[in-house]
């Protein structure tokens, strides 16, 4: 008999009807010569019971099972009596009078135990990851995942959007991250590279007239993995023509408030806050701050550039900044020792010291107190509108030094402190970008975007004299302190593009020889066009509540980019790499199997 | 101001009203003072009318205008006079005149007209790929490329199906096609492979009990092309657990139905018509065969197998067959050196000759007449059904010799005698497929579909003894023709997987190393499971009524496997191989770039 229902559909409305379930062994039990069996699948556990006086045939059956085990199970619902309610299951007022059952399959002991709260490590259960991901939290993740493209798909084909498929294997373009390379069995010494996003291929719809363009696509960055990265990430990745920023900015609020409430079923404010860069670190330190608390930057330069506290006043002087957070009522609980281990951690982030005040009623107190007596302390306290009780901790530093490590301590007190209501999403804008990075390793410009970013219109004359200055027609868009994606208006003339390239130290040949299809393209009518991409693990991992990318992803590599489940990457055949015409380097050559 | 309406949807509806257009070119001419240009959208075509006494500054933008230029347009929707009006425009009743105009790009003349009936060579189209797909015919197929994949979407959704993306980057699987491979970085001399298909990750998906699964799914074969084959190429994919080849075989036939429905508008008979294998062969030479029309195989063995004409009895004592078509009513139009052409075409696929008679009143007519006098003659015109003007072909060899010639006859005369009925889709499932077929030159079995594929469990006894008997519980859908897709019933226990590796050939170490993950994975209670999955681009191009695959991919590969859009593959630098730990061979260093 074919399945009826799902486990977790066995609940009080089919108590009376006979049920054929088709699921894993959870658990069994046996009581006074009843054998109490949990049958699990994709929705939930029901318990079965299997009693020899409603079937012997059944109970032998029952005797036999072991956990993992696949059973088919047929029997009554009834339901249980008062003592025996589970108030905790969905399905814990009925049970299931076996009467039928089968042994589908059976299953040795499995090497973890299938349950949400397991502390076995994450390398065992990636490599028995369709193990792990029998735990019930771990199909909820996928489930959320599958509801997020559906929510979106929905909404952006309701908007016009066509779904349009773009190619894996492409060109390789080494401005931007590393790319993974194919190598051509046809075309010799050639290589295609996987793409790091579909960014030239969805500006070349655009010329095309597609008009708006979305796919669920999946990139590539053969980069050095961290705890939120992995070789291969899904972007929920869109390009549209002839619209602003402004209406690009608009349409992603309405897709984000559509999708949280199909998703979630949260009612989101539906105009998200909006702040530059420059406000952006001015005020939190960051380019993607988790604005659900405050604890801001305050910059207390201008009060401290004559101090005698020469720290303060050299690093004004040298062009830096001196900033605080007030961190509320705490001064109490932090001894030197402790302040020195938070010294230790902004020093992580380049931070040559960490300075501090604690703030009394009569005045601040601390080894640098003595800087800032009478009117020099009242004008601190004041500007970090502070009270008896509060710790002022500062840095003194470059702009960027200041906001990475006081940036930093705010998330570290945020969190720790427990500042931050984890029920809240805060949707945030962050735009006004520089065009460019200076990179002085490098000695000179790199993209901050992407090199297709189109600058404001009314900074183009800066391009080539003073590119620092040049700001981006960028927004990214940020959830909750973590950068969900970013877009932007696109180049679309030729002598920009050019520019552009020429800024980022391309010669007129190079420039060509990559991006040559491109450039000549705009010159056979390309409309105005900008988009946006969002990482689609991330979104998955911020609203499934998960702190690890590697939850979002069925089958995901570890931080070395191996799959431990298929043992990939893996050496292949002689006769293979021959018909490539490659040579893995001599050192490598006993590592390859025949 | 923004775009009010595509072009296309400017018609008598919206006459009276101001309407603001963004768009390009199509056509510009001058008529007596006043510039018509037809203004292009992926919407449609409208026509708009500079006229200097409505605004003369308008009036000069229209003077510049040449063709593919960008523009934004705005004027007052008006019926075209009578004599005006193009019935074969959906917006053929109005115009727009202009009041405000502005170039938003210019253009260079493309190198083709952008409209339907090109006869442009491919490799330009493909070189500018991006005014290729300006061609409304274009935008059409990706319209209707994504109308598929959203009516499986929601059908599948509807149905309980989880959309589960699996990893591009896995592990070289040597048996099957060949696979494109990726070097390791970070694991000097390995590398990953790009997946022929998600086969072995929707197991595993099954094994988690994820239950019902799809995906619509990119897949790589490195092999040399053809028409209809692409190095890349998209996969409706889907996998159930607990279900029966009987309820697999029903859902797809919903699922179709309903896809038809929402794209085409056409009602389908609900059951699809089934054929074995071995009829398909029989009655058709072809295993996907086109059932829109009949001409079909009919054998006549037993009638010639003591012919003095020795091809025919002889073929028949070497267990060979001999089967003929009836072509009806064409004996009159076939002369000898038209039939001796149709020999040539035969000899394609093998046949070593093709023998013929024309049937007239008296008999039958033709070199071999004289071996079939009389009753021999009575029983081949009764068995053929044949009267007169009928012209009998007649293929006398192997099996397969009789079916690959007899059925790419079958073909060739349906199509040139305008036998097929093109407006009709006729789905067909063919089941009852061989597990294994032998290679004559490897001197072993492959997997007739995959290694995966679940035996009939009567024939379980025969694995070893006797593989070529047993049957496959498998199932293709082949529609007008074309194989659609393939699916089947997979192994679910290590027994059976270790029997089926071992017929194919593998030692024991060979399945461990490369399918080791799976056949552990058999032992943690694997459900019984089944899938299948469908060529996306075959399916777009049949329903779009192309007959080129490459006009359903966005961007398509040539043949040699190039993207002549970006010039993908390319030589990458030094660096980059050096990063890998690969050269490329000696001769051809000179081509890797610095």
């Amino acid at each position: 008999m074919s399945r009826s229902h799902y486990s977790g559909e066995v609940n009080e409305s089919v108590i009376g009807q006979r049920v054929a379930l088709k699921g894993w062994v959870q658990k069994r039990r046996d009581l006074g010569g009843l054998i109490f069996v949990d049958v699990r699948d994709r929705s939930g556990i029901v318990q079965v019971v299997f009693n020899p006086k409603i079937s012997e045939r059944a109970a032998e059956i029952g005797e036999k099972l072991r956990n993992e085990f696949v059973v088919s199970i047929e029997g009554l619902v009834v339901a249980r009596s008062d003592g025996q309610v589970n108030t905790s299951m969905k399905t814990g007022k009925v049970e299931v009078q076996v009467d039928h059952a089968a042994i589908i399959n059976a299953a040795k002991n499995p090497p973890f135990a299938i349950e949400d709260n397991t502390d076995v490590s994450e390398d065992l259960r990636l490599k028995y990851r369709y193990l792990d991901l029998r735990r019930p939290a771990m199909f909820e993740t996928f489930k959320m995942r599958s509801d997020i493209t559906k929510s979106v798909r929905n909404f952006l084909d309701r908007e016009g959007f066509l779904e349009v498929e773009t190619p894996i294997l492409t060109k390789s373009t080494p401005e931007g991250a590393r790319d993974y390379l194919v190598p051509s069995r046809v075309h010799e010494g050639e290589f295609y590279a996987l793409p790091q996003s579909p960014q030239l291929f969805k500006q070349m719809l655009m010329v095309s007239g597609f008009d708006k363009y979305y796919q669920i696509a999946r990139c590539f960055r053969d980069e050095d993995l961290r705890a939120d990265r992995q070789p291969e990430f899904t972007q929920i990745d869109m390009e549209l023509s002839f619209q602003t920023m402004e209406d690009i900015i608009q349409l992603n609020e309405r897709l984000m408030v559509q999708m949280m409430k199909d998703v979630k079923g949260l009612s989101i404010e539906p105009k998200f806050q909006r702040m530059s860069y420059k406000e952006a670190m001015d005020r939190f330190g960051s380019d993607k701050p988790d604005v659900r608390f405050g604890l801001e930057l305050i910059n207390v330069s201008d009060l401290v550039k004559d101090s005698a506290f020469k720290v303060f006043s050299g690093a004004v002087e040298n062009g830096g900044q001196v900033k605080l957070i007030n961190v509320k009522g705490v001064a109490a609980n932090y001894s030197r020792k402790d302040i020195d281990a938070l010294g230790e951690f902004a020093a992580v982030y380049g931070a040559k010291g960490l300075a501090w005040l604690k703030v009394e009623e009569e005045g601040v107190k601390g080894p640098i107190a003595k800087f800032f007596e009478g009117e020099a302390s009242a004008a601190l306290i004041t500007r970090a509108e502070a009270e008896a009780g509060d710790l002022l901790l500062f840095v003194a530093d470059s702009a960027s030094v200041v906001a990475d490590a006081l940036g930093a301590l705010r998330l570290k007190f945020g969190k720790e402190l427990g500042l931050i209501d984890n029920s809240v999403y805060k949707f945030l804008w962050i735009t006004d970008w520089p065009l460019f990075e200076y990179d002085d390793k490098a000695g000179r410009y790199f993209a901050a975007h992407h090199p297709f970013t189109m600058p404001f219109e009314e900074d183009l004359d800066k391009l080539e004299t003073d590119p620092a200055s040049v700001r981006a027609q960028a927004y990214d868009l940020v959830l909750n302190g973590y950068e969900l994606g970013g877009g932007s208006s696109r180049i679309y003339r030729r002598d920009i593009q050019e520019k552009m390239f020429s800024v980022l130290g391309f010669s007129d040949e190079e420039a060509k020889e990559q991006f040559g299809f491109l450039m000549e393209a705009f010159e056979y009518g390309t409309p105005p066009h900008g988009g946006i991409a969002f990482g689609l693990d991330r979104l998955v991992m911020l609203l499934s509540g998960s702190t690890n990318l590697r939850d979002t992803i069925a089958f995901p590599k570890t931080a070395s980019a191996s799959d431990l489940l298929t043992n990939a990457p893996s050496p292949v055949s002689q006769a293979q790499l021959e018909e490539l015409s490659l040579s893995a380097k001599e050192q490598n050559n006993q590592k390859v199997s025949d």
